[in-house]
């Protein structure tokens, strides 16, 4: 019975989510606990969600940061407080839980997840969250690269005049594209528990605020931006976009289908390739890199 | 022994290369000949060349324009006389061998050869001629994409305030890097032999024209915005600089890299990529794209 369940871990900077699902990828539970900061802190809070979750054959994580997968190790999560050093995650996890442990970055295990969702086979996860990454499944395999920067899209520039993106180039996509570059644009009412940036945002446009519809409009064209330059790339069936902005669900969509179908209006070439028509989102009560990590860790 | 032999056509515009390779993918002979414009003409000059190569088990061959790789059929092949309607090219063309034929689009064709003759199956082939475009083998597979638009990096607009493409958008990174760019930067001397735009203006560079210097530089700096932005989408082990400016060899291989070099010069992340490391030429003297053609045909 245990030996066809797997555990999935989406381990973020604020919590980890843990999903136990069965053999055809079916959720059968899932756990949530505040995540521990530092190297010790992200094992011991792994542990603890796959206690809560019971036996299983295997656990798969996602985490952000450099990810080597075939050591399963991280660094540079920062704000997970895991930095400098190389972080055995794999190993240190493998000797407290005694079943294999696959290690893989966020954005992948969000992928592999949106793959499972949807049933297809060949996309694009395009994370917007605090900045601008995709994942690739093309023709059923995972495409990290040779150096693990396959869909570090956030950082192509875009234009010459752009900002100085922290990646210290100018004009990255990231700098339009992404919640941080959101939040600056329209930044956050004082208050300890006010609404997320991009819910603000879209909310004051949809109630005709002339200003919040121009914001809307550059951060949906950078996402466009974004989305173009992909299929341009490597032509996928589908691009899910994903990441904490894509919460706001079907008025994203509606916002980037609207800004590809002006980018395609100047260009028969482009508009053959109905961008617009390619983009969705996923559920949004699905916990997508959760169940993207429990299949990646299976046997 | 014709068994193992395979014949690679390479249709262009003005010539069709044709290859006759072994089972390890050895030219053992090679045919060039004008192409005869239209449908009808590029049907018989494939047979010609065919003709001339002698016996094989079956003949690829890589053409410009719109190619339908299932029903092996062009259209849109302008500067070939082929428009309108779609040519079924494989079945006229096996009608009149008898060997089972192969169409692919140009671009793939010599991906596939860059592939056989670096031995590197991971890689990115930039074809630079009059206009940009990319094919990709990633790990070993060759990526047509969805509509076959994958490696479409030619119209990818990099900068707002950028010329108008003929895809009709504005700022396509073919407007910057492509022969068609090159040319109108620098325009050839009048004459019915003057040398290649691109070859006059890097002998010009050579020589110390500041402004050839110049336009030498900013045409370098849309190849490496093509390179960094492939490199940031797909991540391949090693890109192939190809395409008619590509004869320029190892000046086009340093301008490229010394362009990377720049960009990477404000962004430790893009440097930790290395980029200018991974580029280079084929020999010039192999008919990369006919011997790609011949490998695609075999069955």
């Amino acid at each position: 019975m245990t030996d066809s369940r797997a555990i999935g871990l989406d381990i973020g900077a604020t919590k980890t989510l843990g999903v136990l699902v069965d053999a055809e990828g079916r959720v059968l539970q899932q756990v949530r606990e505040a995540t521990e900061p530092g190297a010790d802190g992200v094992v011991r809070t792994a542990e603890l969600v796959v206690a809560h979750l019971g036996a299983a054959a295997s656990v798969g994580l996602g985490i952000p940061g450099i990810v080597d997968v075939e050591r399963g190790a991280v660094k540079h999560a920062v704000n997970l407080g895991v930095d400098g050093q190389w972080l055995p995650l794999r190993a240190q996890l493998e000797a407290r839980l005694g079943v294999p442990v696959a290690v893989e970055n966020d954005v992948n295990v969000a992928t592999l997840g949106a793959v499972a969702l949807t049933g297809i086979r060949d996309l694009v996860y395009l994370s917007i969250g605090t900045g601008l990454a995709a994942g690739l499944v093309l023709d059923g395999a995972l495409r990290r690269g040779v150096s693990g920067a396959a869909g570090e899209i956030g950082h192509v520039p875009i234009d010459p005049q752009g900002a100085v993106c922290q990646c210290g180039q100018r004009g990255c996509l990231e700098t339009i594209a992404s919640g941080r570059a959101l939040a600056e644009a329209w930044p956050p009412a004082p208050g300890p528990r006010s609404e997320p940036p991009a819910q603000a945002l879209f909310a004051a446009a949809a109630s005709g605020d002339p200003r919040a519809v121009e914001v809307r409009a550059r951060f949906a064209a950078g996402v466009a931006d974004a989305v173009r330059t992909l299929c341009l790339a490597v032509d996928p069936a589908t691009i899910v976009l994903g990441g904490g902005v894509s919460h706001l669900g079907a008025p994203l969509v509606e916002a980037v289908s609207e800004a590809l179908r002006a980018q395609a209006a100047s260009s028969p070439f482009l508009a053959s390739l109905d961008l617009a028509g390619r983009i969705r989102v996923v559920p949004d009560d699905q916990p997508v890199a959760a169940i993207g990590a429990a299949l990646l860790g299976r046997p």
